[in-house]
């Protein structure tokens, strides 16, 4: 069984509507084990649409639009795939009453072009709408399933949930795991993964790469799912042989809930001086809830006076080696640790760009360093990109350093 | 001229992500006038893709796809473009020693899967990606224009903004402008909006919401620049006697850039203590180049303790009125412009969620004093939503705060 989701609106190809219906149906589909391969939008022209309709039920079985089923003259799915399908369109007066007690319900007057949502392509189904007007309808013709669904989001998604989900399920399993890495990049992480010849019939790996992070995404598919568990186990057992270093989670966590769990979990307090990040890793680990039972406070020292007064830096060293250096990066991780009584502190200066730079310190160039009670180190790290990309990679290597320091905390 | 919009990847059709780059160029594809009725989304498959490629050829004179430039072997778009076109593909040494040398510059090594990236279909040329590793590609052929970009959305976006329009703008001329504004809802804008009644007929008006912001975009099509400049003068000047009070800038200017450039040219030193929001106003006006200038330093004061050390916060205060309150925001900012000797202070003091809630303080609200050296102000603010979406726009809300703040001052 194949999939193809459609989605029909001229606001979303004007640029004016995120498509947020095809990335919840794709997501649906391939929870459910259906393959789907296409999306195709369209604006809501009638000889585009029958096109569009023409080439789907070409190389689909299971074709689910979104969007043209309201009252107005722009709204022509039915019409339309009824068309193509050779479907006459036939009026339901049970349908009509539905629509028509609704408005009165809500004190409104039905308007004479409200009684087009009661007509419907003759064998189809309507699919019941409890948050909206507009019912869905279901055609089974010719092995073809077609569900043409609302528009609007809330309606279209509360009309899959409760209907549509049985109307295409099918007998396959599919399970999904992400093994979620970071600290290596997607091309070398790719050439290991093909030299482990990870050749499993009914599994498909996947890599994702965000932001410095990777994510190995195992796809499989069958009929048995003690055997699709059983080879999976297998892969990740490997995987994390092979990427040990790398791996920091799985599924969907994030590397900010990573860290936040771990130091709950070794009851850590941490603290942050934080320069050319600016407060980004101190807010990334506030996104995360329960963040304020592990981190107690992060100091940004944006200007040398505030690397002085708040974290007791030197000027002789801010004058001998810099802002941006190892000895001021390893003085502000010091001068919080003297200051607050802390498990864990991170510190971080470097070079955003675009200005900032001289011979010796080009942007991108970053001192980080982590210190506990009894141990530091100073990390040197070099990016390329804009301001943000150097600011957000650093943020991730903080956090991955971080990460791997509470993991071999005892 | 008719687009068509091609988003390559399993990561879409599978429904791991959000497809945001078939929005962007359906946007800037409306925005230059270029009449784009369909977007197609294909997963990593040679064979569909080629599919697509053809079905796209046949309906469209301008085809821009995103995706598949990478180094892997999931990356194939311009393999099945070339063979779809009988063209050959052709190694390009320039391009070759570019990627090498961006290597070699961030001290990593050049895997041999890199190499791919520098061959391109014959008679093609390379796009150049500033901030990224994958170059794009343009090729103009029988009549048709293919442009490649790269997944990425930065990159895309970068390189559509430096290259791209140039290569696909008709004869029409075509002007957008954009009134940014804060602090007033999309649907009252627009009713607001259309009480205005700008019926003018070579431009269109639109509007885009986004985390408390809203962007006006007036978009001018036709033969005469004089005109539509007239005419849009004309429009921006209603709108700025409107929405006076909500405007913060024009066209591609963000909320924290007018912020640090406010603050520049009044040569103002700000600092801020941030609770809820955990660094994410700080981290966000350390975004814009220059900051240094204006930014002094930023607390993150997450604990109690924290809040009284580096703040001098009352013990009292705490106790009696609670972290969130009024009482408390007002002695954060006070605590740090005693300290330091700063032209504004903006302190945030929350509840973020899901938990902390109580019966008299729910989840959303938000207490922000804005204080400079002769007065200050409270603010109460409620927000509804998740923990990010209340960290975010309280920081919005902030940023706008310290805007006018900076208008207002002599």
């Amino acid at each position: 069984m194949k999939a193809e989701i459609i989605t029909i609106g001229t606001e979303i190809t004007i640029g004016s509507t995120l498509n947020t219906n095809a990335y919840y149906l794709a997501q649906k589909l391939f929870e459910l084990g259906i393959e789907n391969h296409y999306q195709t939008t369209v604006d809501d022209d009638a000889q585009r649409l029958k096109d569009v309709i023409s080439i789907a039920l070409n190389r689909a079985d299971i074709i689910i639009t979104t969007g043209g089923l309201g009252p107005t003259k722009d709204d022509m799915t039915k019409e339309v795939i009824a068309e193509v399908m050779g479907l006459e369109l036939e009026h339901n007066p049970e349908m009509e009453k539905h629509i028509q007690d609704m408005f009165t319900r809500i004190g409104r007057c039905m308007s004479s072009n409200n009684r087009k949502q009661a007509t419907k392509p003759e064998g189809s189904i309507f699919i019941e709408n409890s948050v909206g007007t507009a019912p869905g309808i279901y055609i089974y013709h010719k092995e073809k399933k077609i569900i043409m669904l609302p528009g609007p989001p809330r309606e279209m998604r509360t009309m899959f949930e409760n209907h549509v989900k049985d109307l295409i399920q099918d007998d396959y399993i599919m399970l999904t795991k992400s093994v979620n890495t970071v600290g290596i990049g997607e091309s070398s992480l790719e050439s290991r993964l093909n030299e482990l010849n990870l050749a499993y019939e009914n599994i498909n790996i996947a890599t994702f790469a965000r932001d410095g992070r990777v994510e190995i995404k195992l796809i499989g598919k069958g009929l048995s799912r003690q055997e699709i568990e059983r080879d999976m186990d297998e892969i990740i057992a490997r995987l994390n042989v092979e990427f040990r270093e790398y791996i920091y989670g799985y599924d969907n966590i994030s590397l900010e809930e990573v860290v936040v769990n771990q130091l709950m979990q070794k009851g850590l307090k941490i603290g942050l001086c934080e320069s050319c990040t600016g407060g980004l890793v101190s807010s990334m680990i506030t996104r995360v809830p329960g963040a304020s039972n592990v981190l107690d406070r992060a100091v940004v020292t944006y200007s040398n006076e505030a690397k002085m007064e708040e974290l007791n830096v030197k000027s002789s060293t801010l004058k001998k080696y810099g802002a941006v250096s190892e000895e001021t990066a390893y003085e502000m991780a010091k001068g919080l640790m003297e200051k607050v009584n802390l498990d864990l502190v991170a510190s971080i200066t470097g070079i955003a760009g675009p200005t900032g730079a001289n011979e010796n310190k080009p942007v991108g160039l970053v001192y980080v360093c982590i210190m506990s009670k009894d141990r530091h180190k100073v990390i040197k790290l070099n990016f390329n990109g804009n301001r943000i990309q150097i600011q957000n990679r650093t943020a991730i290597n903080v956090l991955d350093e971080i990460r791997k320091y509470c993991r071999d905390f005892n």
